[in-house]
């Protein structure tokens, strides 16, 4: 029997492989003779950097860069290969470095992320998986192309500052001090949001609160997204409005892609892509997926359901462990998961269960193990 | 496909056929046309009386009876058809009805279960099926024989009062003014320890402090005991110390069938052959069993383990779905169940999860429904 372990990380818990790891030990304990492949996997939000470098043998580089609010923070990203690297936004520029109650989303920069892909490209990187969910900037990427090595100017020639504030004076751009590599560079960045650049389904309409700004401040950063896409129709004969998705994190992907080689994709396809999931999948007579929490919200792009989408391709059965079923999980039933358990199995607290979750975990694949292994009709 | 439903009761939330029938129902949704047979089990104590009512159709019958301490307390028992009735010992002298802390276990009485007995007899029942865990007392049956109107008498042809502390003094006993279908009945005792008459392993030693017994307490009554059985040995040639569980609920199972016919026998047996589960288990394709919380204890002579003993010996395959997985629930994997879930699937207190027991009962099954009619391998 061979089987394919591909769950996302259980967040605050454990890591995509350390579900993995303890799955298949439950699994070990009944089927020993499975031929079990783990495939670690994530969506391109929290855990992507760690799963890919699992998935590859890889390498976690930590860098102390510029944070959003311009003081430094530690952050991290991935080597995967000579070619490979694999970035969070949110380390470098996340959320969790601000505080929105008294945050400035005018000021935050994606400077740091931009150090980041720098870094990755002295390291060999031309390949840069990106991930930028959580971010704390409304910049439209500025502060990442200014930190490798891209000039805007505004009317007056001065160089503009840093934050989504300053990004609709632009009047000039110039890579004359671009770090080379970057020009080489191709950028696969993970998007799961469909929304516009601006407007009332824009980045600053539906972003900029929960990053801190103001109705007045989300005016104003709404309006600097139009006159920033103003500059690019303008100058590069491109117009952001019609990228789905380019609203994302301020912003970020959208102007990546502007002035250097890249896409936006489904997070979940690209760690599937970058781990060889299809081609794992191929002769497999079961998959088994998971995530922290199963629910209503797990049908939209999550890694499980990809996960099931390949699988289903091939006609595999798909299982999911899951630490919790919340709300309307059932609705996976109809996007190829074929069953969900729990792997709680007594009352107990969150914090309790995630002490437990690897030997939990383990007796939940055991008991599915024996299950599946029993000739039933 | 066929499937055998036969879980004991989830005690505090579900009776055994209501957890049955919401397990058949998560089922339904995936094997609609699956044949089901429900099966109601118990293991001779609590739910004992329910689950054999719900399987034959039958009646509880409510009745006031003389508790324990001698107040009136309103017990109950189950007509099962024209000959058979089910009786909880605990229902009527059971320890719920005093509190430990004050109870002197040299009165307490099981007259209210001879009452039982005796309302059972007049309304034609020949075979009486008597679960006997729960006890308040330590009487050797004494009350109830003296509630079916024996009549236990000292040397001085005094009759004795009710009670352990009395059952040392018996030098005579009458069956003149017995109830006369007494006679003919068969009880069937549901008895799942091995504990002696008396000694240090016997009912005063080891039952009698949880029923408020002191140590002074339970030397006169274990030698009330030794007495009581060497009256039985002098003039009715049995001697209850060599019968394996005499010692259970304070002597009640040892002392009736002293004096009426009967046996004790295995709790989840008698429950398993009343209900004919082993023909209706005849060509199924799979057994789910369960109770409220699977732990190392379930081996015992728990109603899923002689469940999963039953199919075993027809080789069909035995799946169980527990409200909690416990210490040590490993252990049914060595006695016949072949797979163990919890229907929990968020973290919870205990009483959310018996508010949502039915729902997690059908979801659980539900799923496995959809695992089990899966082609894997």
């Amino acid at each position: 029997m061979k089987i394919i372990i591909a769950p996302d990380s259980y967040k605050g818990s454990l890591t995509a492989l350390e579900v993995a790891e303890n799955i298949e030990t439950g699994i070990k304990k009944t089927i020993p003779e499975a031929e079990i492949i783990k495939v670690p996997m994530a969506d391109g939000g929290e855990g992507t950097v760690q799963a890919l470098v699992d998935a590859h043998n890889g390498q976690i580089i930590e860098e102390e860069v510029i944070g959003p609010e311009g003081d430094r923070v530690k952050a991290f990203y991935g080597i995967l290969n000579e070619s490979q690297a694999v970035i969070e936004m949110a380390a470098a520029s996340g959320i969790s470095y601000i505080d929105p109650a008294t945050a400035d989303p005018r000021k935050t920069t994606t400077y740091g992320t931009g150090q980041l892909i720098k870094s990755a490209l002295k390291r060999g990187a031309s390949h840069i998986i990106l991930g930028i969910g959580g971010s704390a900037t409304m910049d439209a990427g500025v502060g990442a192309l200014q930190a490798l090595g891209f000039s805007f100017k505004d009317k007056a020639g001065q160089e503009i500052g840093r934050g989504g504030g300053q990004i609709g004076k632009i009047a000039s751009v110039s890579k004359e001090n671009l770090y080379p590599p970057a020009e080489e560079l191709y950028l696969e960045i993970a998007c799961d949001v469909s929304n516009p650049f601006y407007g009332e389904n824009g980045a600053a309409y539906i972003y900029g609160p929960q990053k801190g700004a103001s109705q007045k401040q989300v005016e104003e950063l709404d309006q600097n997204f139009r006159k920033f896409n103003q500059f690019v129709r303008d100058n590069y004969n491109k117009d952001l409005q019609q990228l789905p998705g380019a609203g994302a994190a301020g912003g970020l992907g959208a102007g990546l892609i502007t002035f250097l080689n890249g896409e936006l994709k489904e997070g979940a396809d690209i760690v599937a892509r970058a781990n060889q999931l299809a081609a794992k999948l191929k002769g497999a007579d079961l998959v088994i997926t998971g995530e922290g929490q199963l629910d209503y919200q797990t049908v939209n792009n999550k890694a499980p359901i990809h996960v099931a989408h390949l699988a289903g391709a091939e006609g595999i059965p798909v299982l999911a462990i899951a630490g919790s079923l919340g709300e309307d999980y059932q609705k996976v039933f109809q996007k190829g998961i074929d069953a969900a358990f729990s792997i709680i199995n007594k009352p107990a607290s969150l914090n309790k269960i995630i002490l437990a979750t690897p030997e939990l975990l383990q007796e939940t694949a055991r008991n599915i193990g024996r299950l599946i292994t029993l000739d039933i009709d």
